[in-house]
């Protein structure tokens, strides 16, 4: 469907339509995780309902209240970036050198899309999801760590495995939720010497 | 990873990373709508992404306000049923028959692997969700029917087409828009003239 096929009744709700189409293409960004049955690798849209669902099921264990709508909208839109920059892994030490970049100028141009009042809304929710200072960016993103780390843990850690990680790169990389999410730091504590006794993480 | 192989410690939490685990198989949950990019079926999990974004995006258009934290919650968990019940496609008049019936034993084998509080909650915004009568519901099921609706018409309607699908098939199923959101019926009703002018729906 060509551009002159948008209905243009309203600039505003074409905008957000435009938008609204444009981020289908976070269905096509695969991940490393694999789905729990190892039929395929994940991609970012399901991983993003899955850290939403769990920060609805999980939202009990932060110590401090969390704000939920602030959670949701957070992980709803914390890896659009990913359409352009795409997904980093995140023991990916080159790839982290520019990912700041990249991501910024995705933001730049996805959130672009909509109305001046929502795009701001979008690059302040990204913004804070990514500089894990505020109590819900926290929570938030221990949960989108938490993630990965729960398929690799209950799907042998193919990723883990093929790229020979550790359980101190591990350790560093989930370092949030110590303080974030206490019980999840504990249950995760478990995991983790579950996964090294069967060789799926290097001591 | 068998049964044995889950940490134990919490009791709670134990449960609810069983229903997070369980859930995954949203991810294998096909629906009949494309990608955007028609590369293929869209599962139901990229589709719970989706409707939360746009429950985000579009709230705006609701002329009475809505809660949007209930709203994100009802539409994470509206399509869990389908693990067990399938997708009924919305325009198959058999398969809605006994919909009602497969999906409440889903609902009460998934939701039930929560402890008791969480099982209630979820089930109580499933069924709020399917009643359409509140505010919230009515939106988020508006959403939810807005969602596939955009993309056939984005994608030469591929479901329509191959089910012959009439303008009063579509005007009953989004109904729910007209008083709910009625700048997207509005918006709607554009695209279903030029759907239909393009031969992809029945007048």
């Amino acid at each position: 469907m060509d551009e002159s096929q948008y209905p243009r009744s309203n600039g505003r709700l074409a905008s957000q339509i435009e938008f609204l189409l444009e981020v289908d293409q976070l269905k096509g960004v695969l991940r490393q995780s694999y789905l729990i049955d190892k039929s395929r690798r994940e991609n970012s849209a399901e991983h993003s309902w899955h850290v939403g669902l769990m920060a609805m099921i999980l939202a009990e264990y932060s110590p401090k209240p969390v704000e939920l709508t602030r959670v949701l909208k957070m992980l709803l839109v914390h890896d659009l970036v990913e359409i352009d920059a795409g997904d980093t892994f995140c023991y990916d030490e080159q790839g982290y050198l520019d990912k700041e970049e990249r991501e910024e100028a995705a933001a730049r141009r996805l959130f672009g899309l909509l109305p001046g009042d929502q795009a701001r809304e979008l690059w302040a929710l990204w913004r804070e999801f990514e500089e894990m200072e505020t109590t819900d960016a926290l929570f938030a993103a221990s949960v989108d760590r938490f993630h990965p780390f729960l398929h690799n843990a209950f799907t042998e850690g193919p990723s883990w495995v093929r790229n020979g990680i550790r359980r101190s790169q591990v350790l560093e990389r989930m370092a949030p939720l110590r303080e974030a999410v206490p019980a999840l730091w504990a249950y995760m504590e478990q995991l983790i010497e579950n996964a090294i006794g069967r060789g799926l993480l290097k001591p």
